[in-house]
Parts: C-alpha cells; structure tokens; sequence
C-alpha cells in the first residue's frame, strides 16, 4: 500500500506551540477545496455502497496514536488510501437507500465557516451571530412551508432530539410535578400515554424509553390501505385509556413516514387531540421540506394547529447534517422543562439564551449553513429542485406500473417509490426481491433499501440527491431489470438441471 | 452599509437544478479558505466579545428569504458586514471566560471533509469509515489518558448528552422493567436517587430531569474548602435514604468541575459506590484533557473502577465544537437502554451499528477532526500544549498571590484560575469585582467569567486557546490591574466629592 502514497514535498511538522502556520493552512486548506471537487466530479466513479469487509480499516490503522506529529500531506494521503475506500457515498446521485439525502457546496461552506468560528451558542453573548440568524432563518423556513406564525423555531441535531424534546415539553405541560418530584417513588401519577402509528419513526419510541415511560407508555395506533393512521382508532384507544385510568398525553403524527412517506390524516387527528387536551406532535422530519413546493403544501394541512412540528433541512434541503427544526407553539413549556442557570452563566441581559431550550448547553452555529442554501439557491431554486425529484419519482413509478414484472405497494406522494418484482410463477417473492437489492447494492451500482409492508419484502427507492438526473433514475431502472433477468434465468437453468 | 460590500467580479447564480458548478466551488472554497487564514491571522484586532446590541443583526436582515437565488460572492459579502460584527470570537486567545477553548486548522480541515463525506452513521453499511475510526481513535485517547482497556468509547455530540446515556445506562442497569413498563403507573418503585456534589455541572441536572426522575431524585452532596464532594457526606446521604426506602442507584463525581475544576476524591467514592452497587459516572469532561499529560495523570485516579466517564475533546484538545466522549464499562446496557431496530434498518451483518447506543439515530463523522489532530501534533504536541496552558495558570495564579490588592480563592489543578480583587478599604469587594469584570469584558480586550465561592463574587479566567502565548497572560493582568486603579481612583474621588 506504501506506493500509493503521495510523494512528500516538504516536512512541515507542527510547531513547539500554537496553532498550524498560516501558510500551511492556506496551501492544505485549498488542497483540501479542490480534493473535494475532485471528489464530487468524480463521484459516479465510487461503488454507492463501501466495498470493504468489517474491520479491514481498524486492521490498518496503528494501536495508538503517533508519538510526534506526523506532516499532514501524509494524513491525507491517507484520506486517499484507507478512509476513502470505507466510505459509503452518501453524495453518490445513485444513493438511493434509507432517504437520499446529500449535501450542497454552500452547505459545505457554511459548515467549514462554522468550524473557523467554533462558537458555542449557550449564551446569546458568548454567540449572538448564531442566536439571532438562527431565529430569522427559522422564520423564513417556517413561511416557505406555510405555517403560522405561532410556530416558533428552534434548532436541534437530529429528529430523535427534536421529538425527545417535544414529548418533554408535552410531560412538562400536564402540571404533575414530574420536574420537580419526577415520576419514580409516586402511587399518584398514572400511566402516561402516548400515541402515534404503527408505521412511525423508532425515535419515537427511542424517545418514550429516554423519557423513563417505556414501552407500555406508547401505544401503535393501525394504519389504513394507504399506511396512515386510522383516526377512529385513535379516538377508541384514547376512550378506552381514560376508561382504564391511565393519562393519554401526546400524539406524535407524521407526515411522510420512513417506510412508505405516507400522511397521517391531520386535520382529523387535530380534534381528538383538542377534545382529551393532548399535545399534538408532527413529525414531519421527511416531508417538511416537500411543503415548501406549493402544490405539496397541502401535506401539512391542519398543522396550524398541531403544537409542536419537527422538519430535517439536513434530509432535503441539501444541508449537511445535521440540523434539525422543531417549531413548536409552547417554547415556554420546553423552558420550564430544561432551564436551569448555574451562577457562572447567570448574565443581566434579557435576551434569548439558547441553552434554556434543551439538554444540550452548547448549540453548534448551524443556521450559517442554513442561510448560505436559502441565499444561494433561492426560494426558487429550492423549490426546483424538491419538484424535479418527486418529477422523478413519479416517473420511475409509471415504468414500474406499465410493466408487467414489477408492482407499485404504495401510493407516491412525495420521492420514495416503493414497490417489488412479482414475474408469474415465482413462488417465494420475497427470497427474489431480497436478492434484487443485495446484488445491487453488493455490485456498488446503486443502493437502494426495503422495508415490509403488509408482509411483503418491498423495494424502497428515495430520490432526494442534489446531483440526480434522470439518467440515473433510468440506470437504476435497467439495473433491477437485468438483474430480476438474471437472477430469472438462473432459476430456470437450475430448475432445468435438477 | 452598501458601500462595504465588495465587488462583485460575475454573476454566478445557481443553474435550475443540481449543484453549485465545481469551478465556483474551487473558487468560492479558495477563497473561505483565505478568508478564515486572514481571520485567525487579524484574530487579535477583534473585540473578543461581539459589541452589537441585541436584535442588531436580526433587524438587519430581510424578513423572508430571497425569492431567487443570489451571486455567493454576495452572501460572502454579507459575512464581513453582517456575521462578524456579532460574532463572540472564541478563537480569540484573549477569551479566557466559561472554558477557554479553541479550535486547530487540522480540526477545521476534519469538520471540512466531514461536510463533504456527510455520512449518517448509523449502521456499519452506511459509513463503515466513521464507525471504525471512531472506534480507534477513542482508543488512542483511552490509552494516552491512562485509562484501562475496559472501558469502550462512543462519541456524542455534547457532555450533556454523555452524562445523559451513562444515567440512562444505570437506570437500564436496575432492571426494574423501567424499558418496559416505564415509571409512570406505578406504586412499585421506590423514589430513585443520583448524587453529585454542589459544585457538578448543571447537566447532570439536566440529564436527571428529561429522564422524568426529577429534582427530588438528584442529592447535591456538600464540598469541602477545596470544593470537592465529600465523602462521608455521600455516604450519610445513601445510608439515609435507603433508611427512607428510596434506591440509591448512580453517583455523578466530576474531575476538573466548572467553577473551580476541583477534583472530587475518586478513589473514596469507588468503594462508597461498590459496596451500594452504584454506577459510578465521572464528569471529566474539562479534566480528561489534562488526563494526557503524564504529570496530570494521576487526576483520574480510580477511574479505573468506575462505570462510565465523558471526555470532551471539543474542549481542550483543539477540536472544534462537537465531540463528546463517553467512556463506558457496560455498553450492552446503552444497547439494551436504547437499540430498537425498525425493518428497514434491518441488515444481515454482524457489525457495530452505532445507532443502538443512543438516542440519536445517525452521527456526524466526527472522529476525523480528532485523528487529523492527533496525527497532526502527536502526543507530544498535544501533551506539550496542555502543559503550557498550565503552565501559563501557575504564572498568573504567582502574580495575583504576590500582589497585595488580589487574592486566590481556589486551588489551581490545571488551568483555571479564580480570584478576586480584595484592596483594603473596600467594603463591597462583589460590586467591586463585577464591575471589573464587566468593564473588561465591555472593552472587546479580553473576555473573563464569574462565579461564586463560599459567597464571594469571584473572578475566572480559564487558558485554554491553542492560539495563547505567556504575553496574553500579560496583557490581561495588565488589565485587571488597570481597571482596579480606575475603579479606585474614581471611587476616592466620587468619595471627596460627596
């Protein structure tokens, strides 16, 4: 491997004290800019998925850390040599698998920015550049995806945090006492419950364990034909609770679920949760970003209402993670729940210190990024491009409906397709459609994901990437044909010898 | 303002779809590149605390987002003219409040290609790269902080969050069906209780609230006149409650605490905790650091025998914000406390998936930034760094016990140092301190923070930026002396005039 290392032209060791010298910043620092354009201009070249086997790059790094510093031209060439060959292309256009997400060379900047600045947005005077771009970005999302006013932003890592969070603030607002006594020692505190559908994000359950509820607290609410939560069984659950003496609490609905991005009916959920006095979450960590496309508005429809939302800029809108947005109508609650302010933070000014909001003390500079992509592209720009990937969606989904080896199993609304091979006369469809996916994802073509739905092993292809095109959508489209072809004419010939 | 804003050489809009083109990528990157060595460069010449009024920057910013998209070259322009002035430089080697840290180019770098890879770490399959190195690289920390092999490391993003997943981790570790059936509902489950002393961080706090156990469940233990946890009184508190019937279950010491990074008497609480069968978690999150040094080592003394123990490389080793360190004894526990696996995370290897142990479902790449760092400077780099910091507290904790009108109010492990003005004849040394800090930090020329010991307003200055030199530390006592005489003269003179 010695060989393909790059030659060394100077030794440039770090100095006795202090930071890198600003010339070598400078020279490795751009570098770095054009190893990154490389890199994307040649990305279609990367197998999607990362070939090595387990262990292979803790097998070939050194058991501790090098005694003196090394020069950094030889840390890179080992970006090239060991990190880049396990590194699973998440920017690769073909990325496919779990959602497509992919970052922007503006977000890029921004994180880079973000990391010379290195703040810690607790106080607003140790980071009134983050505190304060952070609220007007938040704003400007928030009526690019037409919702009210009352919604008041807040930024978290990921949605697991964001909807941990609400689910506090919802505990937070039933006036039990659960911050001050807690919940463990007490025969007066009923069994809380929260409801949200059987198709939901795990973070949602994640966040019910952290929360000390457990699992008996959260109860899976059925979906409908279309994967959506069943409101009438909502409604039967939360009676029959109350009947029962325990305290349902929190719904947590989601527009745009993992497995197939359904809806979940909001405006019929919304009254059930203002009749029994219930928080209403939305987890909207997928499709939020679709709202701000004005035809696909429409999917958060009866939001206006809910209490809290949870939109993932760093899903869809070309943001690299994470950064994650929790509107929520209460931020009062989620400071009653989390503030606590130690004598060495205590400041006179009467402004919004972020460290009140949430178990984290320090918040990285993330609307940086944020605002960098609302500038660059434009509302427009956005807008483009979240509609030219549902364009696609809905086109790879018209091939797989006119043809006659393939079948669509949910309904499309925004860029996920879902769907399977069923050619006549193979039995165990599953078994086919599990080695479809395996082989491709295993050739580095493309990585695509499943899921099961109604029993059946599913197909699930996300198009979401900021350098998609058709044309990939067409090769992936010839990649599942050939290899349902293949692996068909294999079972015919071995069918034929035995 | 308009005429600040620089030249625009072209127009480069956004195209309709895709990315930014990869010539204005090179350029644009070339130019941050340049931009940010100017930055550290010219670091100096920036009040350390940003001098905006609130709402400043807020209010000149437009209310929505651009419509169409923007040239970058402007949105760079609105950096300089809008961003920096409401920028807190926390590079600035003059920032000596809260915890003085800072970040290194190498860390910047790593931040930098991090954004570029934006991987989502959550199954081995999806980033095999982030899940091994992190695997190595927190070895590498484990062993140059003396630590046993025992203990297992996984980044999160902030110690708040760290010491979060140890409690949740002890909790699990009760097996009291907390999972299952939760907490609320119950008249089974004594009032569970977490101690820490007076002096521990408020996450810990934090952490005990979101888990839903409440302040009554957290014992704040009395310090002693060096401010650390003293035992007997932790071991009185556990004998009374379990007299009262409630469960004594973790146990939060801290080594390096926030206000005067005093270490509580680890190898004392050990076997308070072992008799009890307690999780003893150690917040080193500041001191691990110093835990480098081979003369500082002897800091985790008996950590060797506790549960779990959170480091923070983002703090002191020059890695920019966020990496947080949890070093744990009983990862199956976090696994059992947090994995839930919905189908389509489903995968056939038998590999770490980090996403079981935490409450976030993917990570950030962050231990890139750390090995860049550590290959970078090297152990020795890195030793010799923290043992100049230290070195650079000793000198000015010299001066201000040589001085008459300055006291030393804490005893200084590593590189904090609290003090106070103490001249003779003022009656109200807290106004007189407060001013002092507050007229310091209002000047732009250095940043001090505060705190209270034993009732007294004291003065902090924390020396932790790779970017400080010994005459750093003489400037700012030159201040502090400077202000002192001010204060006094107009004080004498205030004083004749009356």
């Amino acid at each position: 491997m010695k060989n393909h290392e790059k030659p060394v032209e100077q030794k440039t060791p770090a100095p006795k004290f202090g930071d890198m010298p600003k010339e070598d910043f400078r020279r490795y620092g751009h570098e770095l800019i054009d190893w990154i354009a490389d890199y994307f201009e040649n990305i279609e070249q990367f197998p999607v998925l990362a070939q090595i086997e387990p262990n292979w790059l803790k097998n070939n790094l050194p058991n501790s850390a090098p005694v003196t510093g090394e020069d950094f031209a030889k840390v890179l060439a080992d970006v090239d040599k060991l990190i880049l060959p396990s590194v699973t292309h998440w920017n690769h256009p073909n990325f496919h698998g779990l959602f497509s997400t992919s970052t922007s060379s503006v977000g890029i900047f921004g994180e880079l920015l973000s990391a010379a600045f290195d703040m810690k947005a607790m106080l607003w005077r140790t980071s009134p550049a983050s505190t304060e771009l952070e609220e007007v970005v938040l704003d400007w999302l928030r009526q690019m995806m037409g919702l009210n006013e009352g919604l008041k932003g807040i930024i978290y890592d990921t949605a697991s945090v964001s909807t941990l969070h609400a689910i506090a603030a919802a505990r937070e607002g039933l006036n039990l006492s659960i911050r001050e006594i807690g919940m463990s020692g007490r025969d007066d505190l009923p069994l809380l419950r929260v409801y949200t559908s059987e198709q939901a994000h795990s973070s949602v359950e994640k966040a019910v364990l952290l929360l000390g509820l457990g699992q008996k607290s959260l109860v899976k609410i059925a979906t409908d034909e279309k994967f959506r939560m069943i409101p009438d069984k909502l409604r039967e659950a939360i009676e029959e609770d109350k009947t029962n003496g325990y305290l349902p609490f929190c719904v947590v609905a989601t527009v745009g679920t993992t497995s197939t991005t359904s809806i979940d009916p909001i405006p019929e959920i919304v009254p059930i949760c203002e009749e029994n006095a219930m928080w209403l979450h939305v987890d909207a960590a997928y499709a939020g970003s679709a709202a701000i496309v004005p035809e696909l508005q429409s999917c958060l429809k009866g939001c206006e209402r809910a209490d809290s939302l949870v939109t993932n800029p760093h899903k869809w809108l070309f943001t690299p993670f994470d950064l994650s947005v929790l509107y929520c109508r209460h931020l009062d609650l989620l400071k009653r729940a989390f503030s606590l302010v130690p004598e060495y933070l205590k400041t006179n000014e009467t402004v919004t210190n972020q460290m009140d909001y949430g178990i984290q003390l320090g918040r990285r500079f993330r609307s940086l990024k944020l605002w960098f992509i609302m500038r660059y592209f434009g509302q427009k720009g956005m807008i483009e491009r979240i509609r030219e990937h549902c364009r696609l969606a809905k086109l790879l989904a018209s091939w797989i409906e006119e043809a006659e080896d393939w079948e669509i199993l949910a309904p499309v609304p925004f860029a996920l397709v879902c769907f399977r091979a069923c050619p006549q006369g193979v039995k165990d469809l599953d078994a086919l459609n599990e080695k479809i996916m395996n082989e491709i994802n295993a050739s580095g073509e493309a990585y695509i994901s499943h899921t099961k739905l109604n029993g059946k092993f599913t197909l699930r292809v996300s198009i979401g990437n900021i350098r998609v095109e058709e044309r990939h959508i067409e090769k992936l489209w010839d990649l599942l044909n050939g290899k349902l072809k293949e692996i068909s004419r294999k079972g015919a010939k071995n069918a034929k010898e035995e």
